[in-house]
């Protein structure tokens, strides 16, 4: 048996996110399928986490296991040939076959870009959050400082994520930057994220550079108090950037 | 009488090109059942020049004349509200009543897009030409090169175009350059362009970085000589990128 790690590419408009339900578009679906395909086996596919319906991905991590060894680059190549454009494998590597894509990763990054000018984008309107007012930017860098660090994101999630025991996350990095083309991203890496939290997160963050919020009613908020409500952005701004595992996972 | 220019930014994939065509969805179809829609009038949309079926555009340029006076942020407002998601406006300015888009450009920019890596990407698959083989950057570089100054261009273009008299071109600029993220692009600045041009231009470019043709050839072919033939690249990697006109047409 042998055990391979996938990294992954997605736009998320056509998928009912990740995870597999019967009869509905999602990758995870679509990867076992094309799997199944040319294998002649019935591989189930581990994701680092779930995206919810709309999120795209960069770098979504997922693995599975095969009876008979095949080579990385073949397997990229004819799971290429057999996706749908909307899904790319972008990195095949072996991993140990104890290798879990959810419990060994050491962070995952997700970005959410907000298109800041007057006029909406045709071209990335899929891809980002239109806002025509302006925004405070530094009030949004200031908003972005206060989350980083080991915090109860009890405040920045929607009940329903599956096994959430503890809704404390260590987030390692919060940043505000400009991207270029009139764009915010809002850039957090964290251990592991709540269901939705990042577009809590980014809804908050937006609030602070609308001057709606302060950056002590969102450390309030952080701290177990109540203060304004913000919104939950929608899912078509927000990227899954990256997950990251420790070397010695790889088996080469 | 008031004549106005719009900036328009469009995703090409889901219109058979900028010029209106009965009972076929285009961009120029579009902009009119929509102008008509708000203003109750039947203004006529004149581009600055056509874009072909699946080809992009950041910033296409258009006029019409209004009977009634209207604010140009209004005209922005309503339009944007009114087009589907695929296609925005991003500026209008009053011109002056003479203002005609085609006649009156300076130059026009085009910008071509090859993904080169073994991968296939999900996100950018739409909007670039992927080539997995490796590429010579320098030899793209030196092939672009050739292209600058009045050439005749009669060994780049499809016939077809409309009221093309001459096939004498000014380019301005030509150069491969890489914007980030693996990608190549080829950018070409003319005062004007045969039909299909660019992506023959960009064929050549492509085949001259997999060492398929040389820059002499290139050369010949610009003077009327044969040589190997190239590839006219797909029109999903093609961005209109602006459209240029001096000072004195608007109106303000």
């Amino acid at each position: 048996m042998a055990r391979y790690l996938l990294t992954i590419e997605y736009v998320g408009t056509g998928f009912h996110g990740f995870q597999r339900q019967q009869g509905i578009d999602t990758v995870q679906g679509a990867l076992e399928q094309a799997l199944g395909r040319f294998t002649g086996e019935e591989p189930r596919v581990m994701g680092s986490g779930r995206t919810d319906a709309g999120v795209h991905a960069r770098a979504q991590a997922a693995a599975f296991d095969l009876r008979e060894e095949l080579e990385c680059a073949a397997v990229m190549t004819s799971l290429n040939a057999l996706l749908p454009n909307s899904i790319s494998v972008t990195e095949v590597r072996r991993v140990s076959e104890t290798f879990d894509p959810r419990r060994d990763a050491l962070w995952r990054e997700y970005r959410y870009f907000i298109l800041n000018r007057p006029a909406p984008s045709a071209l990335l309107a899929g891809f980002s959050f239109h806002v025509p007012r302006e925004l405070d930017f530094e009030a949004m860098q200031r908003a972005c400082g206060v989350f980083a660090g080991e915090r109860d994101f009890s405040g920045f999630r929607v009940k329903g994520g599956a096994g959430e025991t503890s809704t404390v996350r260590r987030v390692m990095e919060c940043e505000a930057v400009r991207p270029g083309g009139e764009l915010v991203c809002v850039r957090v890496k964290a251990n592991a994220f709540l269901y939705r939290m990042v577009r809590m997160m980014a809804g908050a963050v937006l609030a602070a550079g609308s001057g709606r919020i302060t950056t002590l009613e969102i450390e309030a908020r952080l701290s177990g108090g109540s203060g304004p409500a913000t919104d939950t952005l929608p899912s078509h701004g927000l990227f899954l950037w990256r997950v990251a595992y420790p070397p010695d996972v790889y088996v080469d």
